[in-house]
């Protein structure tokens, strides 16, 4: 096992996977940017280096000074987290280069999966079933007219090699489809240097499904329960919650068993997850396969007991996977709620400041709260607005729910503008209480309320 | 359901209560002395009534006034909690005269189990083996040579009516039963008005394991896996874990099974607990039943999953168990370590103070922190120093151990002096670590150690 392992990451995750490696008898070295000097990661950490200005290219994207860090602390191994370089294959080469594991899949999985167009063709060989689009790229207009027809509008360009919401358009007729496909390719040229483009069918009325699998280096391969994280705003995923209401036990197995091949094909090696889109007649369409632990990871731990940081980091040493398929029991029901800095009265701009009076309900059964957070923290602009993640566990979902309903309820923060009483309303919706929500359900059904609500008080 | 009900406690198993009350939906009532104004538990709570002074018989203990306040409220049931009025058959008598209903057993069992020597004659007729000991009472001293005698010295002379370490003397000889059977006779009669004693063997190198049981009206019956409390001091447990690693999944099923022919011979209702004391070779000696919810029990819902003071609500209000024996399943291992605000270098002293700086480490699988504390809380010399439970959980006993050290190194509570330090030291004694330490471990490992360490100290 390894004797020090390098976090390349901040936050809520760096703390996360710190205090796993402190339980595995692991030193613990954190990274920080100079805004980052005070922060929970660096204070848990056993030692910490100073990696950059506040800036994100400057300190966490830093690959350079990340991994002269790693080697001057004599670190084996780096855990990235999410975001950040987690899913940067460069780095993953170069940390291979100098001698330092790289917790997660190899570089040429990252990749594979990086690139959309070719994650889908991977699938579809496996077997996997994919949304609907074009079989290959689409290099003119004039073919994206055609393939848009089979399909039927509205459709979905995408650049191969995106992210973050880069060259993609959301396209409803074929005068639009002319109107932005140049402007898209350009767009990707110029973001990703590489102008690929693929169509993909919009599908609405659908659920967000993912399936978190794991594969260690002997081929050993799990799968775990799916979680349901269909709650979003603006593509981001705002609550989440395992297992998903709507499906069986015999559809769970499948899905994972498709899961569990597809990951097979790959020789892919440590966690991973696949995100599906589910329509109402349970039929699963694979959409893009993210290569590291995810924000939501949390409720997977929850109804399964297991601690995946623990066995990302023992998968990456060379270990055998902890326990078998038939080991990972599923028990109970598990939600999360993302608590952002943001205010949500003036259109959920990131809210910075120093939080002061700070109250974490902690005690009782299926409570997790996991977050940087302490009194005196500052909330600085320069990164991601997620603050804390509320988890709360329950014998089913209506004890969860009454349990996160609870949690939201005791817990303070001050100092900074959170979502906490949009995540109570959110709680409060009869759609999302009956588990049937889809993916355009808080953009359809609370956020208007919501808004008109709230433009009445002000 | 009850839709109001009052807690009749304090600290953490207070507010334990009432998070849980306000998951299911009850409106929960606090009752709080002077002293405790500004804690917690009268925060949280729905609604909150002073019930009388600082002093315990003033207020904690004044059935009269909290009878009062259920009343005045329109409470319809009364949680106990444990210690103070849990385990008093003369309030749940009065609970019942004034229809309100006592969330425990029925007055006539607690009033049973209440007579140690009655609820030890009551498990032989049941079948469960008893410590060896005098078969009914022993009014005169020279009978009590001739039961001592029969046992073997060391015995244990005990009141039957006993509690709180009052008419108990540990007798090591002839000439000591002489000297002390009379004195602790009147120490009896002055502490409990019945002055009836009965002799015990002591019984050495055995772990204390209990087995919580829970009996719903209509019958059903269920036994959780054990938990093994041999970490005490001054018969204080100290820290407590599940499962205990010595028994078996034979051995458990069958203390199990032997607990709820117990209980259903006794025709018990709500939760209890049987303690035993087991020797090397795995026997089992029952000792005393407790016919209330334990401290303890947050490490049982740990490794089930299961809510076991909404059960004692729902079984209350006259609902069934909600799960059957086949669905307790057992999952991993967990620790509870009592923190104390005491002086660990001065004998223990319990410590006063305000609490400023508190850091509790949320966060991650398996933490749970089940305290009343909050920056600014008072911690007042009227009631128990036990100021928090420290919980964790791991997929194993390394896991759960490891976790437990990591959650005592993060945890900052200043203001008061606590037995932190003294619970790490267990932590990484190897004679505890083996999973062997017996009832005496405590005091014959680690306090001489720990004394001689502080006294260099000093």
């Amino acid at each position: 096992m390894f004797k020090k392992v390098l976090v390349a990451n901040r936050g809520e995750i760096a703390v996360r996977i710190i205090r796993t490696l402190k339980e595995m008898g692991i030193t613990a070295v954190a990274i920080y940017s100079t805004a980052d000097r005070d922060s929970l990661h660096v204070q848990l950490a056993d030692e910490a280096v100073c990696v950059g200005g506040p800036r994100t290219k400057d300190s966490y994207l830093n690959m350079k000074n990340i991994l002269a860090a790693a080697v001057g602390t004599g670190a084996e191994a780096i855990h990235p987290g999410y975001g950040f370089l987690s899913e940067n294959a460069e780095f993953a080469r170069l940390c291979e280069a100098c001698g330092i594991t790289f917790i997660g899949p190899r570089p040429a999985t990252i990749d594979l999966m990086g690139n959309k167009e070719h994650a889908r063709e991977q699938m579809k060989k496996a077997g996997v079933p994919v949304i609907p689009g074009s079989d290959g790229y689409v290099n003119r207009v004039t073919d994206a007219h055609l393939i848009a027809k089979q399909l039927g509008y509205p459709v979905l360009l995408k650049a191969a090699a995106g992210g973050g919401g880069k060259g993609i358009r959301r396209v409803a007729s074929p005068a639009e489809l002319q109107e932005v496909f140049e402007q898209a390719q350009q767009e990707a040229r110029v973001s990703f240097g590489d102008d690929r483009m693929y169509l993909e069918k919009i599908m609405t009325d659908v659920k967000h499904i993912e399936v978190q699998v794991f594969r260690d280096q002997a081929g050993h391969v799990l799968y775990f329960p799916e979680r349901d994280c269909s709650v979003q705003r603006n593509k981001q995923k705002v609550i989440e919650e395992s297992p998903c209401q709507l499906v069986t036990p015999a559809q769970r197995q499948a899905l994972g068993e498709l899961a569990v091949k597809a990951v097979t094909a790959l020789d892919y090696v440590n966690t991973g997850t696949l995100e599906f889109l589910m329509d109402r007649a349970h039929h699963f369409y694979f959409m893009e396969m993210n290569t590291r632990i995810q924000v939501e990871h949390t409720i997977t731990e929850m109804v399964t007991g297991l601690d995946l940081v623990k066995m990302q980091v023992q998968v990456a040493a060379g270990a055998d996977l902890p326990v078998c398929q038939a080991q990972v029991q599923m028990q109970g029901h598990a939600l999360e709620c993302r608590i952002n800095a943001e205010d949500v009265r003036h259109h959920f701009r990131p809210s910075t400041g120093v939080v002061n009076d700070l109250y974490l309900p902690v005690g009782n059964l299926g409570t997790r709260i996991d977050t940087a957070l302490y009194p005196g923290a500052t909330i600085s602009p320069y990164y991601d607005s997620m603050i804390a993640k509320v988890v709360a566990y329950g014998e089913d979902r209506a004890a969860a729910v009454a349990k996160m309903r609870r949690l939201l309820q005791e817990m303070v923060i001050s100092g900074v503008a959170t979502n906490q009483a949009f995540h109570l309303a959110i709680l409060q919706n009869a759609g999302w209480l009956s588990g049937q929500a889809t993916t355009n359900f808080l953009e359809q059904t609370v956020l208007p309320a919501w808004k008109e609500e709230k433009d009445e008080a002000l």
